[in-house]
């Protein structure tokens, strides 16, 4: 009886309008560094005002920029870390004739040495890393990143590649006097075929933009990411980037057919292909896929869209315990199966924290107790089945006890305000203290016993919470502490990523390993492949000039 | 009204019983060589007995095997390619304390010097390459075959890693005597977890098997293909192959999550991760799926393998035109979207083909002027929903006047016969007499071009035609003629391998290059792109013992 009460209110859920206001634009609710349209960076005061300490971080002065904006700069205080790294010596340092140079190849105003532009350039969005470059470079064709690239591997001056910058591992900022070579300048479509799905574009066009490109010739992109107001596709192929479309649509290995590249001595190599199919030599594109810059920039890329499908399905759940989400997970898979677009999980830990921490959130069930919550997305072309679908499969999962309650979204604004308690962490994290952050991708079934086990380990010093995308095995662990604390991170790590290693997990999912893991690589990968890769970085740039100090463990990559 | 009455007969195609007979497995009806339980090669009387020409091929005497079988070898006419290679002279010759080294490590009845047995696999099932090793290998474990390939490395004995022996392109036998490396024993399931559809298996277990295995669980292998009786997963994976079921699911570098794999120098990668995500350094794994075993010998495998869906339907349409194809394809993407399982097509001619020279087969559209012929398949989890929801577009497009005729299978059998019409173009060919196969990808609005020049170009000398895999862009050109002729060779080579270039094509779109194409690659891939393939050979097999004179043009390889 109590069982047919709950599913009678998850069919029933009164649709009154906009409870909790529109879906928010994650962009702007996680991203404080934002881009104006000239291309330079501001800081947004929606988050700026909180002032927290962040990781360790304190903020620090403001500082005029030179388009009338404010930014405000953080004192370098992270860790030990710019300690441990030496500049390597080997490099150049910039001079008048490399300037020179760089002028008469890109023109006057495309080589940046604004103070205040390059404080921008030269600190990545949660304001953790910061370098001191005093040069930055906007190229508009292949041939002039070629062309920098040639003479930079020549005089061995080092080199950043930089997108949107929204990367979350200190990957896209200069750790020292690196060049910036920023590519939001080559930002042009090149072609797009409607038969087969295929978008040929530069590599600086920011994700929002072909998402919208692509929406009015009935496509979608195959990835779709909180950061897509700023992050440039390029920079998205480049490390790999995950998101929230990879369970239906699967990583950017399957999804770009072909890459346009520039190596560090120069040369072009020409990897447009627009093929679904193509199996003459070694598909050298995945080299470049998510190794971060460090083995080229790239210039072009060739994506294969799936086609827009109109109908759009949201469920929030609630379980009982984890064991109930993961067969739940199986259920949807094989149930929902075509339909199934999202499957995301957060704890009640997370879900407390974003009901005490946002405003204008609330649960939309009834107040119970419940251990997890899911959230179960369907995408599919026909509106009336699909919802029938999902209904028939939610109502049958609630008899069989996996479900506790539940509500489906009846518009678009609940389904916002469904997606805003899960995007909603991060932000709800960042307001609640310091936070320790870890981005892990770990065998589903075992998945949540990290979580429990590091409350056990922390007792109440700390709160542990778990969210993240089930069905893609990766988990978000925070630690959300009052205030950073050594004596709490030496009892996180090396725990953490030695609990992962020891279930075959990754301890970047899908952020990268950029500057911030690129010494705990051995966590996830054999030394023989670490060693593999050093020996590839190693023929593919012999100087070592492509973003310096990030991906691979600094005792490998010179000296 | 003649629209309605066509529209009817799609619908209300009647469902008699076993108009054709049942499917045939396209193992037995595509493959003369055949693998006995003992894992001993058997030539099937089934295609044997054609001994017609073929690509210059003439089948030689019949020769007594081992084990009461009889294969049929081929004499060694296959155009100017042995003239061209030279053995490499740095490889050593096998001595008899090599043997007993192999006999030490894998145990006397794994070490295979018998005269039958070496003689099958020496020979690939075309019976287009044969080579001339001495010995066969066949490791039990991962520490095997490091061993082995150690022990190779450092006597510079050249190997050649065989799966199924399958392939299409000489790459899975040897050229002269390299040391046979066969991974069949290799063959057990190491773990499947339900939860994830993730499945961990060894190199050598046949495709059919794990299909087999993953049935039972609820679960399919994310690639089909006709060979599957014999071929091996770790063949499949070094290879990349496609298949049918490429449009629904991707390809092997989206579904393969993970591998482990024996490096020239015996080193064992371990990158066998289980997870969906995983961006810790480079993605090594990509340079193996599809190198043809040129840069190590995959050991064991991790696939992710979608759910089983038990409601398929099938369609067989006519289109007045080229364009009529392309245009179904579009709107197939669209409305069929998530269902959507295979798109194939094939020309006039083609039926023509499979009409004249199979026996059983018959066109299930009444007689009458088509010129293309698409075959659709949609793959669901709701059997009338699905069917309701094809037959609705089928009559749209009927109505748009997108199909001029069809028919809807209504049973299995009926499925069956329609497959039978599509996969039967291979073994038609085969009994017409000569045939140049090609196997191309290109941008599909293109595609059939190549066909239409073709045959003006070749007169009323050859039959050519064109059928293949739409949904991927992938045209298998064929050119049937009475008997193979240097003349017409030499109309179709290089002009055909020129245009695909010219239209950024690939001369190979799921076969490989192995040895056929190797000094073909520049039709596909650029100078810079070749260059640096062979840099990264060079890099992880300095004696160049794996796999040799396959992939890489020759002049790059050694010498």
């Amino acid at each position: 009886m109590e069982r047919l009460r709950a599913a009678r209110r998850l069919l029933h859920y009164s649709s009154s309008k906009s409870l909790f206001g529109p879906r928010s634009n994650p962009t702007s609710a996680e991203h404080p560094l934002r881009r104006s349209a000239s291309g330079v960076w501001y800081w947004c005061p929606y988050i700026a005002d909180q002032k927290g300490r962040f990781g360790g971080t304190f903020w620090g002065p403001t500082v005029g920029t030179g388009l009338g904006k404010t930014i405000r700069i953080q004192n370098r205080r992270f860790g030990s870390l710019a300690a441990t790294i030496q500049r390597n010596p080997s490099f150049s340092t910039l001079n008048s004739d490399d300037i020179s140079y760089f002028k008469g190849v890109l023109g006057e105003k495309n080589v940046i040495q604004d103070e205040d532009w390059l404080l921008s350039a030269n600190t990545d969005w949660m304001r953790k890393y910061n370098g001191s470059s005093k040069l930055l470079l906007q190229p508009r064709s292949t041939e002039e990143v070629s062309r920098v690239l040639k003479y930079c591997n020549s005089r061995s001056l080092a080199v950043v590649p930089q997108g949107g910058n929204t990367g979350l591992v200190g990957g896209s900022v200069p750790v020292f006097d690196e060049v910036i070579i920023n590519m939001g300048s080559m930002n042009n479509i090149v072609s797009f075929d409607e038969v087969s799905g295929i978008l040929v574009c530069e590599a600086g066009c920011i994700l929002e933009n072909l998402i919208s490109f692509l929406d009015n010739q009935g496509f979608i992109m195959p990835l779709d990411l909180g950061a897509k107001g700023s992050c440039q596709i390029g920079g998205n192929v480049s490390t790999n980037a995950g998101g929230l479309r990879l369970v239906r649509y699967g990583s950017l290995h399957g999804n770009v057919l072909g890459i346009e590249v520039v190596l560090a001595n120069g040369d072009v190599l020409d990897m447009l292909g627009t093929l679904r199919k193509d199996n003459t030599g070694y598909d050298l594109k995945h080299l470049f896929i998510g190794s971060e810059g460090s083995l080229g920039i790239i210039t072009k890329v060739s994506i294969l869209t799936p086609p827009k499908l109109s109908s759009v399905n949201l469920a929030f759940l609630a379980c009982k315990d984890y064991s109930s989400c993961l067969k739940l997970l199986l259920e949807a898979k094989r149930r929902l199966g075509e339909v199934l677009s999202a499957f995301e999980f957060l704890d009640n830990q997370s879900l407390d924290l974003v009901l005490n921490h946002l405003e204008g959130v609330r649960n939309p069930l009834p107040p119970s107790m419940h251990n997890f919550y899911v959230l179960i997305e369907t995408t599919g072309s026909d509106e009336s089945y699909d919802k029938e679908k999902l209904e028939a499969f939610l109502l049958r999962s609630m008899e069989g006890g996996l479900i506790s309650d539940g509500v489906l979204a009846q518009d678009i604004n609940q389904a916002s305000s469904f997606w805003r308690i899960r995007e909603g962490v991060p932000e709800a994290l960042m307001k609640a203290g310091a936070i320790y952050k870890y981005d892990l991708s770990l065998p589903v079934e075992k998945m949540y016993n990290l979580v429990e086990e590091m409350r056990i380990r922390l007792g109440d010093s700390s709160k542990v919470i778990g969210y993240g995308h089930l069905g893609d095995g990766n988990l978000h662990l925070n630690i959300s502490t009052p205030q950073y604390d050594d004596m709490i991170l030496a009892q996180i790590e090396p725990f953490v990523y030695e609990w992962t290693s020891k279930h075959r997990g990754s301890i970047s999912a899908e952020h990268g390993l950029g500057l911030m893991k690129a010494n705990k690589i051995f966590y996830s990968k054999s030394r023989e492949s670490v060693q593999l890769m050093a020996s590839i970085k190693k023929l593919m740039d012999p100087n070592g000039i492509l973003n310096p100090y990030k991906v691979l463990p600094h005792s490998l990559s010179y000296g």
